[in-house]
């Protein structure tokens, strides 16, 4: 139960900068990622997944992405991520001293095809090559290679995507070997029972420890409660984007990953230890809206801190003595 | 756990036409209240919060609400529920037919004395002198009474509401004899880990039968999380508006409730049953937004039903044979 969980770590894993800044049509020029990355490291956040190794004039947002990897590899303590199409995208992520590198898998053939124009056998061969490119580095530059499950509840296109079709995909992944399969609700149709039936289904075939985190959006609303549900039944990694920026540009109407700024609030409230500091991740706003204006939501930053909160305690409210004694 | 809940009832409780117009500026129409509450009522709702018995003076936008109440009990097996700040009230709406009657206790003793003008002591007055009201009448005139703790998760003004504070007044208002006691987070400050401590704390107080439903707001985004949390440990009846209507005049940035379409598609994505048709609740936003233009938002609305959706099924992409067979 969540209310007994305080003092739990989990690692919020911001994506803005890769999946927010892909979905919006202007360009954040070079120097303000490198703030926004550098700000919000200093507010806290652990592991940022800073671009996407994909041709520039597919995403021309992206195209900085090897500069952008070198310079957050100078932060000392940050976990860089990128996300990465195809071996040659994981060639250039590794070149540019990528920690994580992680290939989305669309479950839905169909959002494969259109997302990353290859069906499922050629993205199987993709992940099966990058295995191999990692086994041939020294040890100490192999990156975390995760699959990432996408479209893994539901797709804009087929509709329905079957949990026997996610955990196939989970399975295979996991025997040409990636390092870990993420789960991402790329279309924003998953609810909490079906966050965990998911989880639970792709834990018994490969092992809790090949499944870790979730990538939820807010379409529908549902982001938090998403989140929530993962929570408690054990998954302690969990993507948002600053501002709620960003979203899927080949799946229509799909915008919204959840918001940074509400995530990490509701983790703080609940007493979880996100080693963030919600004031100064608030401040971050800033450098993104100079940048990109307009493309930014977020309830905790519209409405403020609740009266007299305090940050990192054992959870606001939650019967302890502090707060019951008076 | 959530995932295992499927087939359960639930009660969505709206109150759009009492907590979401009396917090914004412009009166809706009488007859686009009627409008409004019959469409809802046909799109499955089975209970509506259709007005308050304050002064038409301190809330133009309820003067009609005696109007109202006898409006709604017309329409067969819709359960008309209204909040009445004292005696007078309480009066008023049970000449007018009301099913269930709430009487709001701000846990926060400033916070009641800005929105009700009174004392705490001078509240449990008010709720003896109602019990005493009910107890004089016919059994088949007697409403439903709900004495509601409001602000009992912080408070603008006061900050930490100690739990004790809440547990305190729960014990005190079923001493006095309401039939049951309500939970609202008048302020947005809830967490999830928060809710289920209260909700145990409140049950451990006063028993499981006093304490069934939750009012929360989705001032910081944690709305459909705390829900869920609510859920999870047994609560059964959730207040919503329609498009997020509403929220706190005297609370400060206390705005928004969640969004009665959002909280329905969670629920029905679950495979909860709550009688409601979702595209028929879609539907009733054009009612509320001819009348009162730019008050609503909403997820759902705004990104539409999952492709393929089935309503009232036993959960979408739940492990069930239907989806994962294929």
């Amino acid at each position: 139960m969540v209310d007994v969980m305080h003092g739990i770590g989990v690692l919020v894993s911001e994506v803005g900068p890769r999946d927010g800044l892909q979905s919006i049509a202007s360009v954040m020029p070079t120097e303000a990622k490198k703030a926004w990355i550098k700000a919000e490291h200093e507010a806290g956040v652990r592991e940022i997944e800073v671009g996407s190794f994909v041709p520039p004039k597919l995403l021309p947002q992206m195209a900085d992405t090897a500069d952008i990897v070198r310079y957050a590899r100078t932060i000392p303590g940050l976990q860089v991520a990128a996300l990465v199409p195809n071996l040659k995208g994981a060639e250039a992520a590794i070149a540019a001293g990528a920690h994580k590198i992680t290939l989305p898998l669309s479950v839905s053939e169909t959002h494969s095809l259109k997302n990353l124009r290859k069906t499922h056998e050629q993205v199987y061969e993709e992940i099966a090559n990058i295995v191999a490119l990692i086994k041939g580095l020294p040890a100490d530059l192999r990156p975390h290679f995760e699959g990432s499950l996408s479209t893994a509840f539901g797709c804009t296109i087929e509709g329905v995507v079957p949990e026997a079709k996610v955990v196939q995909a989970a399975e295979r992944m996991v025997a040409l070997g990636v390092d870990e399969v993420g789960l991402a609700d790329t279309t924003g149709y998953a609810n909490p029972a079906q966050v965990m039936s998911v989880i639970r289904a792709i834990w018994s075939a490969v092992g809790r420890d090949k499944l870790t985190g979730i990538h939820v959006h807010n379409t529908r609303g549902l982001g938090l409660a998403n989140v929530l549900a993962a929570l408690e039944i054990g998954l302690t990694t969990f993507d948002s984007s600053l501002g709620g920026l960003g979203g899927c540009p080949f799946a229509p109407g799909a915008s919204g990953n959840i918001v940074t700024e509400d995530l990490v609030f509701m983790l703080d409230a609940m007493g979880l230890k996100t080693g963030i500091d919600l004031e100064k991740l608030l401040k971050v706003r800033g450098i993104v809206t100079a940048a990109v204006p307009d493309a930014m939501y977020g309830f905790t930053p519209d409405a403020g801190l609740p009266k007299d909160y305090v940050q990192g305690g054992v959870g606001w409210g939650v019967g302890n003595t502090k707060l019951a004694a008076e």
